[in-house]
């Protein structure tokens, strides 16, 4: 009998003149829909189990690339595209890596993405180890010279994640590094958070230009046990890469619409990325980025009506070794005026516990209403602006589309990043979701509304601004 | 001032007639010493480190037995004897699993201990798939014949390891089962509680008179998608093992002893196994178990007058492929009336929390007081005698020496059994330190009395034995 009762945040959205309580209802209406909803979950082990791993060039990744389509159309998505870009691609080979002094061992490794190949021999050397990058760097002359180079640094845990940009330069700038230094080959400690053998590939930096040298990373314990066995006496390592390099490759972006009622040609681009690492199914990165994602639109789409602007959902097609921001921005430079917003879904499946705005947004009642939506899922509207949504859409932001990024708790996204342990069996269909229920919530209140992030940023004063 | 108060445990024990008020004192003076005490930690890192993983065979395990009794020795133990004895040893090679089929994928394997080999190109067949053990067994006649058997049934977590037993049946004897039905090999769902594609390996039944087949292991993620993917149609797998066998290699069972002041022909028999699976470096599995014992009898040792009777720890020298209990057996038998108790520490690390007394002797008065010094342990008096103390003093048990158990908690324990994972890091020393807390205490008890298991449990009437 209280039926006609609003809560409280369509009473503070009202209140605030922005969004119909209509609108309200209908966000609150899809976020518990998706809390019960399973499309996400189908979507993930689909895509899991039928095209598993799928590394750019790899046949899988082709038949990922159809199957994308295919699930666009399936879900009844429209303007299905397929954005074919140039993408040279890395194959891995054989790997395997053994102490061969104080004693023999055999160590888990697994190259570093796009790593140059080891001779066929492998490179055997004695070993230079350092606890830290920061010591490695500020090593004697020479004192690199011929060695594998092995640095042990950990990674911290943090609900951001932001350990890994910390750790994270030993993969992307150690191998160069190292090389200059007169290294023959370098090891690191896996960017990881775990304490597991499972080591942690990811790419590095390599192509025209660079002087690197084959590079992998160690399991947890192994480079734990080196960092021991080193203390005590000199260590001597064996290391095997192997892999090839296709400069003539390609890659895709694959796109599906739910369609804008009032004002189609405004657009909201949302997405995760279709391709993953060779080891794993890429499960946590990032089929499920692509399935909260795509099953928050499609929750959009089965709405009575569509809201007034068009949802777009990319699947990308190169994140983890880089171009398909680029080539995204490429194919879409002339619509970028037209393209309202942009967030990617790419930290895994665990929840979401806050969403950051564009600049200039927390002003807007559009953030009060969005906050009162959200609370109940537990999500707070963090005062900091969103300044990367994500790397696919870095190449939207640099064209000064505005991103939000619902923030997704990283503590245990770590613990199996790029590792053969990235599998469904990681994914929480509870978690994964509440995902769901705030994309789709979220992105349905921003599609129905009229506002322009752009102008909120324009209006920022400078001194306010991060 | 209130110093020459009793403890609680020391009135109990008084009142009880039984033990002397200065050995409650004593084993409460080890308990606590124990807890801050980090020889157990420093001797399971100097194991693993300096040894690593010391598979039977192995190069490794001859320096670990010279290892075992330069340790006895550097600790103060006497008496150190290395008994060898023949053990047919298996030396694992090169191995490899994939899907064929429906797409190619690596799936991640390890043999199963003493596994045979398959030929040297592999052996690549259509799947069965059986979701418990006892559906292979029930499958039709030709089933099973040609095919690559994969068995997925997941083994469930228990604080006393009960799963282990259950699930166990697949690596003991699926094999031998698989190879009676016609089957070209067998992958098992690892005998694991975790959610890790890190493999578990373990004995299987191979030998003289046994016809069996290749069998390995696989990752708990692998294992769920061959399910996923065996429900919605034919699977084709590709499996390679490879080893070496040596009928005529041996092992050693090494020990030391802490002579008793009164009665040093009445011997107490405590340790662990010094030989480890090849995978991870044994850290778990039980460089701890001989790490508590040891640490516990040097404790003991170091107390200004020795107990009564004779602690001897002793190191097994084939636990995992078996051999050690029946060779300490054959070695001692002459000695078997004079050892008064035996007891094996063998389930990891983690917090003892429970003692279970040979049969009859939970009506002792000493019971009491031991239960009363474990009890600030969080460690209670189990009612159930102990029946298995542990796999290497099986013999001595069947030969009728009592055992006792000290139950470790074994929730997290077959997360990392017999796997890459099971190293250093998965040690907590808070943990280590109590187990040797229960054993020195609890052991200095027994060996500073007069109790006669033997003749407390001839006095259990039959009725109420178990």
């Amino acid at each position: 009998m209280f039926r006609s009762l609003l809560t409280a945040a369509a009473v503070a959205a009202l209140m605030a003149g922005t969004a119909h309580a209509q609108d309200v209802k209908t966000a609150e209406g899809l976020r518990d829909k998706a809390l019960r909803d399973y499309l996400a979950w189908d979507i993930t082990e689909d895509l899991t189990t039928n095209i598993g791993p799928r590394l750019v060039g790899s046949p899988a990744m082709e038949r990922a690339k159809d199957w994308g389509a295919a699930k666009f159309k399936a879900l009844g998505f429209t303007n299905i595209k397929v954005e074919e870009f140039a993408k040279p691609s890395w194959t891995r080979g054989e790997e395997s890596a053994e102490l061969v002094g104080p004693y023999p061992m055999k160590l888990a490794i697994v190259g570093l993405g796009r790593t140059l190949p080891t001779p066929a021999g492998g490179i055997e050397a004695d070993v230079a180890l350092f606890k830290t990058y920061a010591d490695m760097i500020a090593a004697p002359d020479g004192a690199l010279k011929g060695k594998i180079v092995v640095i042990t640094q950990p990674m911290v845990r943090a609900q951001d994640g932001a350990g890994y940009g910390v750790a994270g330069i030993s993969r992307r700038s150690g191998p160069v590094e190292a090389a200059k230094r007169g290294a023959a080959a370098l090891l690191i400690r896996s960017i990881s958070t775990s304490d597991s053998t499972v080591p942690h590939t990811g790419v590095t930096a390599n192509g025209e230009g660079v002087v690197t040298i084959p590079a992998a990373a160690l399991g947890v314990p192994e480079a734990e046990q080196l960092e021991r066995l080193a203390a005590k006496g000199p260590l001597r390592i064996k290391l095997k890469l192997a892999s090839t390099f296709d400069p003539k490759d390609v890659a895709w972006n694959i796109s599906g619409e739910i369609k804008g009622s009032e004002k189609p040609d405004e657009v909201i681009v949302i997405g995760g990325h279709l391709d993953s690492w060779d080891v794993g199914t890429g499960a946590l990165d990032d089929a499920t980025g692509v399935a909260i994602t795509t099953a928050a639109a499609k929750l959009i789409g089965d709405l009575p009506k569509h809201p007034k602007r068009t949802i777009r959902v990319v699947m990308f097609g190169s994140e983890e070794s880089g171009g398909s921001a680029e080539a995204y921005l490429d194919a879409h430079k002339a619509e970028v005026p037209k393209i309202v917003l942009a967030g990617e879904s790419d930290s895994g499946a665990d929840r979401i516990y806050a969403l950051k705005l564009p600049a200039g947004g927390g002003a807007h009642p559009l953030a009060g209403t969005a906050a009162g939506v959200l609370a109940p899922l537990k999500i707070y509207l963090d005062r900091e602006p969103s300044t990367h949504g994500g790397a696919d859409i870095a190449g939207l932001e640099s064209a000064g589309v505005p991103s939000i990024s619902l923030e997704q708790d990283a503590s245990r996204y770590f613990d199996y990043h790029h590792t053969m342990d990235d599998t469904l069996n990681k994914v929480d269909p509870v978690q994964l979701a509440q995902n769901v229920a705030a994309w789709a919530s979220f992105i349905y209140l921003v599609a129905d509304s009229d506002i322009d992030f752009r102008a909120l940023k324009a209006a920022v004063p400078a001194a306010a601004s991060h």
